[in-house]
């Protein structure tokens, strides 16, 4: 029972979030503002159609408007390109997201850029990288934004803890790591290069991993009292059954931590949460409106026009 | 004697790095070209006013122009918003940079965001950021790009390394743990809230330090047969004598390492080296050139206009 205790609740935590979210839309409604969500997908990988459609079904439950634009497998760079400038100058389109990963023949990188930075919801492109780098206001990746939240939830402040984060992606691990410091967390970003890894993974106060990897982090590699963050959904398929899989080898680490997020019901949901966030946020960015003191909805002062 | 070989020469590597940035400026002449280099300095801080004056001697002997603009410490964010954007357009200026740190009353963030990111060769831009960060072609700030090359001149292939870096500032601690990770080491950034500290240090292969408090890193922080990179540079006055002291405690930690910077003559002058280097880079993006097979400078393919 004591465990059971243990285990982050991110489908609870984002289901308040998302609460939130619906109040926030309904009260952009007496603005006459409906917040617009595009999706760009390419191809029919079987993973981001489902990704797809659960972000369409939330963002729809929270009142947010969602447009999804599916592309053929053999589109291009330029095409991907044009569709976004069309969406950046679109005022119905307060979020951009283009499903990744993209075939290997688009330049993603490039395709990211050209959304516009205050409609960037993933939080991607170079401009709200550099932001969060240097601590300025921007939209902060929905994952990591996420696992934040999850790790708050346990231990509100964690300024001085040790955090290690397993993973260098510009989806989950850097953007990972500059927000930990942004907490005065001490930082440490292990990869596939790093030697004696679970030595490191050993020293962390919080351990978050986001290796793509199936229990590659064992009991061993986690301190006593640890908070877990485990990013990793893998898709394991045996005998015609498809189970989810995390990056942690849950049942033999549980007994030791402090607290740990499952797969699936942890850091999944909170994605998709943060992203719903990220929308709102956006949409009141670019109409001059910001949350009051009260979480009411205001005009934002010396904001030029509406 | 041996000890002598473990200093790392910084002097001399940033002397060979601007006899190649000369010969450079004088292949960019075959084009009609002369690259130039905008310095802003506000106010008449004495070590702001010493640091200028180097670079600007430094770019006078590699052949680069250079421009000083002298602003009262009175000046506001808007008149030096004002300046860049004109300098932005200027095509004798290739290359903009504000001396920092600028008085408290100017928006310093705001003002280096002025600055178009083709001309940014300080790297502080967001958009420089953001692509050192993603692994994209930017500028990168001078001094962790001098850093780097002084621990390569000792160990060129890092792959796999610990690395601590101490300090998180985004002119060096921020970029230069980026940079560390782009090198694929293992990278830690400790900071002023950050516990044990000493514990962290010794773990390190590879020890950069940028925290500004003289001697503070002892000989029990290093592990034997580290490389030690000391970015402080502290002035210390003492019977109207005036002294520079580095942030490590070089006497008596140059017995255990590997390889050590000296203060001064270590990273200081690859700073300035970097500088220069980063003008003749910016210079040769703007006009659409690149750096041959064989150093010479030829044309880029495709480049639209010239």
């Amino acid at each position: 029972m004591i465990s059971e205790n243990k285990i982050i609740d991110g489908k609870s935590i984002a289901k308040s979030i998302r609460e939130e979210i619906f109040h926030q839309a309904n009260m952009l409604k007496t603005f006459n503002i409906i917040p617009g969500l595009a999706v760009i997908q390419v191809g029919h990988n079987p993973s981001s159609t489902i990704y797809v459609r659960n972000k369409v079904k939330a963002a729809t439950e929270a009142n947010i408007h969602s447009f999804i634009f599916q592309f053929e497998e053999s589109t291009s760079t330029e095409q991907l390109k044009m569709k976004i400038e069309h969406l950046n100058n679109d005022p119905k389109v307060n979020g951009i997201l283009v499903q990744l990963p993209l075939p290997n023949h688009i330049e993603s990188m490039e395709v990211i850029n050209t959304i516009a930075p205050e409609k960037d919801i993933d939080g991607l492109t170079i401009e709200n990288v550099g932001k969060l780098v240097t601590r300025q206001k921007g939209l902060i990746p929905c994952t990591p934004q996420g696992c934040l939240i999850l790790i708050k939830s346990i231990e509100p402040v964690i300024k001085g803890l040790q955090a290690v984060v397993v993973g260098r992606s510009n989806i989950v691990g850097r953007p990972m790591s500059n927000l930990l410091v942004n907490e005065d967390c001490t930082v440490t970003i292990v990869h596939s290069r790093t030697y004696n890894i679970e030595k490191i993974c050993e020293k962390a106060d919080i351990l978050v991993i986001a290796a793509g990897k199936p229990k590659l982090v064992k009991k061993e590699w986690v301190k006593d009292g640890a908070i877990v963050i485990d990013v990793g959904i893998n898709r394991i398929t045996k005998f015609a059954t498809t189970k989810l899989l995390g990056d942690v080898d849950f049942d033999n680490i549980l007994p030791k931590v402090r607290a740990i997020t499952p797969v699936p019901g942890g850091v999944g949901p909170m994605t998709i949460a943060c992203l719903l966030k990220n929308t709102i946020e956006a949409t009141m960015g670019q109409k001059g409106l910001m949350l009051g003191k009260n979480g009411d909805i205001v005009k934002k002062d010396n904001f030029k026009s509406l």
